[in-house]
This record gives structure tokens, C-alpha cells and sequence, in this order.
């Protein structure tokens, strides 16, 4: 134990989480669910989508702005289509209740969608397509959030930081997965260089008049930018559209109305793809999965990485050494939890 | 009519295409399934997706590499997918054989795939998504192309330019449709700067050795690079994956290696998917379909561009005015095909 961190293997960490959430009052079916997931994030690399975000949890319950107790209803509404309703929930728990059937209905239909509507986002998406991959699907996710983000050429605060996150799955190896937001930068990575007085690279964002800055005050009041131009606006843009409207559900510009100020977990929805390779390749399915593997071996060679090799690494040194979580932010959530 | 250029009707336009690919012996079934497109192309803006690929097409056809007479054939192979083998030949016969298939499936399942296998592809993939879209779904579509573009991080040619297209239905309007190349830059634009004898941007691409470079040439013989960063590469490899061996078929360096430098149209398949937003949505689908709306407007509104707006103009006033041609490019055309 180093003296700004506290040593939790991973048991304990999950009766802390636990405990915490029990303390919150947050419903008993939902306890493990969110608890899995604070967990999982703190295990494969922690920063802000480890237990750092039960403070986000914290002031969303405290808010009023989560149904504590809401129970997932899944609904058969097309034969390669289910939809779980949230009823304002956190999504964990309606992620589980609809995983099964949307798995089920992948391998009957060849591929299928899976949305949940109405429920409270805290946390990545990978957890959601490693999910589907370990089933030997092929998985997508996408999720709006909160209008941070202007679109490319505009100056106003638009579409959420619009994450995508996609799972491959590789014969007796981890999947392939990589998730990330489709913002230049995470908005807590702003909130970091602004707490630590840094300037921002450039490309980030821009001030409330709309021109480029490398201040992370004048971001967080002007408008956070997609990653890559119009092309990644154009994702951006997509993502806003097919786990928005298109499932039924809000906009990232209605969730962040919604919110009102309470900086809560962001509103929603979320999509998520579930594809059979085997029904898709058929015969040829076990020669592609090698094709796919001489793909991550040729990504490997020269020297480029897979996007989920050092959340593994961290996953197994966590499994057996436990992780060191700062202890501010135990004591913020003491302090916050009470 | 101006020095350089060739006035053509759009009518005329297609009857110059239609002798073409009829001197080049094109199969019957096929020259109007590939006049179309290249006539599309030209009508929405010209440029490489215009007239100008109906070189790669001849190119294609005399290095015997495209089968002439191929007659793809519709395999309902679950029931939201239908795969389409196009036995070798250009991909926009097989695409229409498979559509009606994909639009009945997407309306039946909820979602469907539409896999295009063992194709020839010379176009921009935005008039699958259009179609998609004018049938009131949802599209996206996406194909591997030739290993030219480096993974970020790495040195050599892997991923294809592996674009992806978007298209999403509008109440009385033309569809919203992004189509965009993973690679940072097109590599025609690659090659009309050599031409030009002008430097590249920088980010565009790495020489040989994998050092940053601005020289077309220096990029030609090296790799291309993804746009945006580590996130467009993990785009360009998630397109690389689902479109190639997903759905059976080929990655961009098997696709290149085929090619065997004889230039040809990038050989493989193609993913489309279809999304039929009223079963998702349900009795919320004319609400939300108002909701995609104000996000368009918004977008507008702050002054950034819907992708599709400039296409849409340019075609209104090729239908009406007709096109300019370069008189060169019809030339070339001419001395090619003889």
C-alpha cells in the first residue's frame, strides 16, 4: 500500500461498493448489477470509469433524477428486435435483463438489436460487448449522453460525448474490443486538466463564441469537439441518431434539458448490435476467424496495439494483486455517502 | 459549353457510358446496374466517383479480373440475412438483387444484413445507403478495399480506405447520408497532388519506414493513415472485420493481394444493414422522427453542414442543366476503350 492509495483486493472492494450502494438505498436487484460494473472498470484500468463514478451514481440517486427500484421489462417487439424498458432505472440491470434474449434471437435471426430505453448511463460500454462476445457474437454498442459537443464546423454544444463500442470474438482468446467516446477528449479529461491548471492540446474544444481554445474553463462554457473533423462528426452524428430517436429515445440535447443543472448520469438510451459470424460465414466461418487473427497479428507486428490488450493485463494483475484505489476519492465517497 | 470541358443531358451522359461498357463487353444484365452508378456518380458531383471510375471499370474488365457475365444469386441464409454471390462480378447488379430481399427482411425481422460476397466494387457506397433510406429504414454499409492505409501505431499498409455510409429516411425529404473513407484522405486525392507536384497535409500518410512524411510519392510507396487518430484506425479495423471475414470474405491485404498490382477494382464483399425505425420506435416513431429533425436543424442552425445537402444540389442542377465533363477524361476514356 502506497500512502495516497488504499489496497482493496477485488472482494473487498466489491463489499465496499456494495455498502455503499446499499447505503444509498438503491434497489436490491440492482445493487449487484451496478456494483459489477464499478467494479469491472476499477479492475481493468480504473481512472474515471472505475469507482470514480460512484459518485456520479451518489449524486444521480440523491438527485431524485434514478428510479431506484424500477424493474426492467423486456419486450419481444420484432423477431430480431427486444426492447428492455428501464422505467428510469440504472442500465446495468436492464442490460442483463435483455442480454439473454438478444443473444438468443442473434442466433435465430443471424443478427438482432437490442435497445434499452429510458435508464441512467454511468459507465463504459465495453463491458456491454464483451458481453455479446463471449458468446460468440459479434457486438456493437452506442449510446447519446449529455449535448457537450459541438458538431464539426458549428459552435454550439450539440450531440453528447456519443461513445461506440465494438466486440469481436476470437477463438479461446479475450475479444477483440474497443470503446471509445466519439469527442476529441473525455470531458472528465478536461475537468483533470482544469483542476491541475494545464492548458488543453489543441483540438479539444471551443469557447462560447465558438473560436478554437486551449482553455478547459472556456470548453467546459463553449463546446467540447468530436474526434477527427467532419468524419468523426459525421459518427457523432449517427450514434445521436440510431440510440436516440431511432429506438424511440431522447437526443443527447433533450437528456442534458432533462438534467437541469444536477450534472446526473446522462438519459436515455442505448443500442446495442448483436451479429452470428457462423450464420453469416457459414462454411467458411473457421477460416475467417483465422483470417481475423492474421489481421490483430499483422496489427501487432509493426508494432500498432489491439485497443483491449492493456485493459486485460490490467484485468489479470488485478484478479491476483487487487488494485490501489487513491484514498481521496474513498473519502470523498465516504464524505458524499455519509 | 466551355474549352475544357464536354457538356452532356444526363440522358446523353448514360447513352456515352452504355456504348462504353458495351464495347468493353460488359454482360447485358449488368451495363445498366454500372451506367447507373457511374452515371449517379457524376450527376451528384463527379470528381474520382464520377464518370472518371469508369477507367478502373475498363481496367478491371481487360485484366480479366471481373466476370463479365457473373449472375449473382440470392441466398436467404437466416432470417434477417440474405447474402448475395456475386460470383466475381461488379457490385452494383448483385447490391440490386439483394435489396428488395434486404428491405422485406428489415421490415419482417426488425433488422436485417444484406451480405454482398465475391464482388468487384469501383463506386462510393452512399447509393446503397440512399436506397436503404428511400424505403423509409435505416442504412449503413461499409466494405473493406485494398491494404493501403497503416493501423495507428504501425508502419505498414493493412486496413483498406474501408469506407462507411449512413443513410437515415426524412418525412418528405432526401435522406440525411453520410459516406466517408476510414482513411484520412481518398488516395485519388493522394495521387492528384503527385500530379499536381504538391505537398500533402500533414496526417495523410507515412513513407516506408514509417516516418511522417508529405510527399505523394513517399505515401504511395508507404501507407496511408486512418483519419482521426487511434479511433478512425479502430473504425477502419472494425470495418475491415464486418465487412470482410464477418459475412465470409476477404480482408484488404488478401483483396490487394489478388490485385496483384494490376490496379483493379478492390475485390471482396460488402455489409449492408437495414433498421426499420417504426418497429423499433414504435408509437413513438413520428415523435422521434420530428426529434432527428430538430438535431438536423440545430446543426444548420449553428452553421455546420449536413453531408448530404451539397450532393443533393449538385444532383437537382445536373438534372436540369446537365454535367460538365473534362474533355480529357473523355478522351482517356475513348483512347482506353478504343
Amino acid at each position: 500500500m502506497k500512502d495516497d492509495t488504499t489496497h482493496f483486493a477485488l472482494d473487498a472492494l466489491r463489499a465496499f461498493i456494495t455498502d455503499a450502494l446499499a447505503r444509498l438505498s438503491l434497489g436490491e436487484a440492482h445493487i449487484p448489477a451496478v456494483a459489477d460494473t464499478l467494479l469491472a472498470g476499477e479492475r481493468d484500468g480504473g481512472g474515471s470509469h472505475g469507482l470514480f463514478r460512484l459518485i456520479m451514481v451518489a449524486r444521480s440517486i440523491r438527485a431524485g433524477q434514478v428510479n431506484t427500484n424500477a424493474t426492467p421489462v423486456a419486450r419481444d417487439i420484432a423477431p430480431a428486435l427486444v426492447r428492455v424498458e428501464a422505467g428510469g432505472g440504472f442500465a446495468p440491470l436492464a442490460f442483463r435483463t435483455g442480454l439473454p434474449i438478444l443473444v438468443e434471437k442473434a442466433r435465430a435471426c443471424g443478427i438482432a438489436a437490442l435497445a434499452v430505453n429510458d435508464c441512467a448511463h454511468f459507465a463504459a460500454l465495453w463491458p456491454e460487448v464483451e458481453a455479446v462476445a463471449r458468446h460468440g457474437l459479434v457486438g456493437l454498442a452506442c449510446t447519446p449522453s449529455h449535448a457537450w459537443v459541438a458538431p464539426a464546423g458549428g459552435r454550439k454544444p450539440l450531440f453528447g460525448t456519443n461513445p461506440i463500442a465494438f466486440g469481436w470474438p476470437r477463438p479461446g482468446k479475450d475479444p477483440f474490443v474497443f470503446d471509445f467516446a466519439t469527442s476529441a477528449a473525455a470531458r472528465g479529461e478536461i475537468e483533470l486538466h482544469r483542476r491541475a491548471g494545464k492548458p488543453l492540446p489543441e483540438g479539444w474544444g471551443i469557447d462560447s463564441g465558438g473560436s478554437p481554445t486551449t482553455s478547459p474553463e472556456a470548453v467546459l462554457a463553449g463546446a467540447m469537439l468530436p474526434f477527427g473533423g467532419h468524419k468523426g462528426s459525421n459518427i457523432a452524428a449517427m450514434i445521436e441518431l440510431i440510440a436516440g430517436p431511432m429506438i424511440g429515445d431522447m437526443t443527447s440535447a433533450e437528456s442534458l434539458a432533462m438534467d437541469g443543472g444536477a450534472a446526473t448520469a446522462p438519459r436515455g438510451g442505448e443500442l446495442i448490435l448483436a451479429i452470428d459470424p457462423v450464420r453469416f460465414a457459414g462454411e467458411k466461418a473457421a477460416d475467417r476467424a483465422q483470417a481475423a487473427e492474421a489481421l490483430f497479428q499483422a496489427i501487432t507486428d509493426q508494432g500498432a496495439r489491439l485497443p483491449s490488450l492493456r485493459r486485460y493485463a490490467a484485468r489479470r494483475r488485478s484478479m491476483t494483486e487487487g488494485v490501489e484505489v487513491p484514498s481521496r476519492l474513498i473519502a470523498d465517497i465516504e464524505a458524499l455517502i455519509g
